[in-house]
């Protein structure tokens, strides 16, 4: 009998009615009362098991299958029952029950609860938990959602280099790498290693963001986006911070800031809805179990108008609040994470903070024509601080060098970058949002390290 | 007035039809008989352009658009005249056409046609060409019909580790990373580099293949894939190898080798049908002037069968060909190009060669009853060769453990992926894809450098 996915059970549970049907999954949990007994099954195909009963005179090997660990893999073959009275719309009741792979005591994951800092230590059998089920079926349908969101705009996808030698963020903040065998190096006259004998011939990198490489294709196709890895050698062990994340990155042409605006709203609101639409189920999970107000939060986010509004209000605004800062708000200055979340409270709803100061912004910003602020934009959202940095970009070749030499930056590496000025150059722009900020906003946790697979941050390099 | 995408405008020629209509872009080409001309004008939303009709008695600076080059920017507001004697279904009249940028004689893409070898060495610039443009497309277009194919088949997406410690193709093929200053590294007591105090407390690499953290994933989803970039030391200079590239690797618990092929068939003419039906005038352009019967190739690869043949069968019936073999084929060896090439050609088609002599194969495969064969899989395609690689997994902890002894796989590195087998297991498999294999396939260009918009091959990581 062909292997049914529990999901498929589910969306089709009337039409399977009394049928006999196969399911594979692994044992959540098991209960028994000497005849007959319970198991909670899952497959990971939906956040949602299915209820096994299992009977004394039905199958023959009950004492084993009584004593089952959660963990364990079987195969079962039964009846497909509704139960409209119970918590589940359905059930099996099993014809067959094949043990395929047991756990025994060493399994890590034993029914109570275990912290996430517990879970973390065994990211390989984390996903197999309530919480991390959740939280990364709704990180693989937001991923596709954002795919979804840009190719049906037309835009095309781009994956700009993982290696590259070009930097955008400041060569110190990233990873160098190597083919070079470092027990034997090949040496310089001064007995420094010779990086000019690597792979590539020259010290190389992998990258901390794909935006230059993104204009020169937004400069071919118009609307572009990047979804890749990056990374970042911060030796920082926050909440927020990891060495290792991905990142969306579009990149239009002929798009000034308020069009950059109403493309980041567009993308988010449509993102969220079909997160919402998609995972009712790991949301109410969620909601109920991890961040009370997550769906409510998620909701009013699809409904509301993002405010737009200068940095220098915003500083008014801090300035005038009756409140006692850890930092004080100043005009040229960034903003902290108390001023994000007043100005969100304020505002109650998503704030675009835009024209910022331009001493503490990027070289390839666009200067206002006051010369003191550029058309950048930080979208700030309710419980998650900042989730999107974009910006118009200089576009001027002539004002792009002036910048470049007041900022020392070093024009030789990004001069093709540069180029792309004097050829057919027009009006940008573009923004970056980091993929877990989003996910730790879509599913309410409130570490980085849970909502990436694998994460990595300093000292911990493990699987 | 707002300005439309040109792809746009295609879709909408006939509701617009008299209507003014505002459009941005990039000239491909001007001609011009002293009264009026014709710009040819792309925006990259669609591969062709639209003809710009420019009338002395209507804009006021003629002189100037009369004399613009190739890759200049402009803006066009004009009326959309529907033209249906002519090859193009419309084109616009202008009224108004604003000069954004204008490229010199400075500009690398001039109107004649370029190498692909001199196109290489402006990756930044190359998207601009029409060949480049369809290529980088239709990658664009499979990919999200990579996605759209899992996705709707229930898999959820994983993104694996980039920086790994794990290691799964070998280390000496993999780069190591580091956040060290090496112009002053710590060293240790022998004076070598000390990793011990990098960022990550030891040796870390980018990763060769998610396929491990993707198994232990199955685990808890079942249908899992990655899609994302990887990594190789490897110091070659074919047509076919590059240090970085994307790879598709998904794993399916509760699946073996037969149930694997039909997933990899079903995926590969999802994927191209998607291409041809959403890219039809990219493949056209292709097919009349880089590979010729590339379109009749897609097309008869979605509805052919394709072939199940064990690699002992494939040997007979190399060795039964009348052919001089470079390569002589031996049944406990790997086939060469050669032998894809004649392969598929004798079944006009694509071929799973399956079963393959274990001693040439990975650690991780399973073994066949056989106990000289493992359960292996690799689809060769007609034009293209090996397309994808894949096999049933060593579900069973001893065998594992036997195989990783008798091959000298590192077990303290890959302990965790070993633990699976005790937690859970199940028969699963999985393959990979490397994608810019299949973007060759799709476009028919024939160097892989072609097929990744910044190639990255020994001594070339410029960007």
């Amino acid at each position: 009998m062909e292997k049914l996915d529990i999901s498929y059970l589910y969306k089709n549970a009337k039409s399977l009615k009394g049928k006999d049907v196969s399911v594979a999954g692994w044992v959540r949990s098991v209960r028994n009362s000497k005849t007959f007994g319970f198991i909670d099954l899952n497959d990971g195909t939906c956040f949602n098991g299915v209820q096994i009963i299992f009977d004394q005179n039905k199958i023959d090997n009950y004492d084993a299958v009584a004593s089952l660990i959660a963990g364990s893999s079987i195969i079962v073959s039964g009846k497909l029952v509704l139960t409209p009275e119970a918590k589940q719309p359905f059930e099996i009741h099993a014809e067959k029950v094949t043990i395929v792979n047991q756990t025994d005591e060493t399994y890590p994951l034993q029914k109570k609860q275990h912290s996430v800092e517990f879970l973390r230590e065994i990211a390989y059998l984390r996903p197999r938990t309530r919480l991390f089920n959740a939280v990364f079926r709704i990180r693989s349908v937001a991923s596709f959602a954002i795919h979804e969101y840009f190719q049906n705009n037309g835009y095309v996808y781009v994956n700009t280099p993982l290696i590259t030698t070009t930097d955008c963020e400041g060569s110190d903040q990233m990873f160098k790498i190597s083919a070079l065998d470092f027990n034997n190096p090949p040496l310089t006259k001064n007995g420094k290693i010779d990086f000019s004998q690597d792979l590539f011939g020259k010290m190389s990198y992998i990258t901390g963001s794909g935006q230059l490489h993104g204009e020169a294709f937004a400069q071919a196709f118009s609307k572009i986006y990047t979804f890749g890895p990056t990374f970042r050698t911060e030796n920082s062990n926050t909440k927020t911070h990891s060495n290792e994340f991905w990142m969306i990155e579009p990149e239009i042409a002929f798009c000034d800031l308020d069009s950059l605006m109403d493309i980041e709203e567009s993308m988010l609101k449509s993102v969220v809805s079909a997160v919402l639409e998609k995972c009712s189920v790991e949301i109410a999970y969620l909601d109920s179990f991890i961040a009370p107000g997550l769906k409510e939060k998620l909701t009013k986010l699809v409904k509301s108008n993002f405010v737009r509004i200068d940095h220098h209000d915003v500083i008014d605004i801090l300035k005038q609040a009756n409140v006692k800062w850890e930092f004080e708000p100043t005009y040229d200055g960034d903003i902290a994470k108390e001023h994000e979340k007043y100005i969100t409270s304020y505002f109650d709803g998503p704030v675009f903070i835009k024209n910022w100061p331009k001493d503490i912004k990027a070289f390839y910003m666009k200067t206002n024509a006051d010369n003191k602020t550029v058309a950048a934009v930080d979208l700030e959202v309710p419980g998650a601080g900042e989730l999107m940095g974009g910006s118009q970009r200089e576009e001027d070749y002539d004002k792009l060098i002036a910048r470049c030499k007041a900022m020392k930056v070093d024009m030789d590496k990004i001069d093709w970058f540069i180029n792309l000025r004097k050829f057919g150059s027009c009006v940008h722009s573009g923004f970056g949002m980091g993929f877990e900020r989003l996910v730790m906003y879509l599913t309410g946790v409130d570490n980085i390290r849970d909502a990436i697979p694998f994460p990595r941050t300093p000292n911990t390099c493990d699987y």
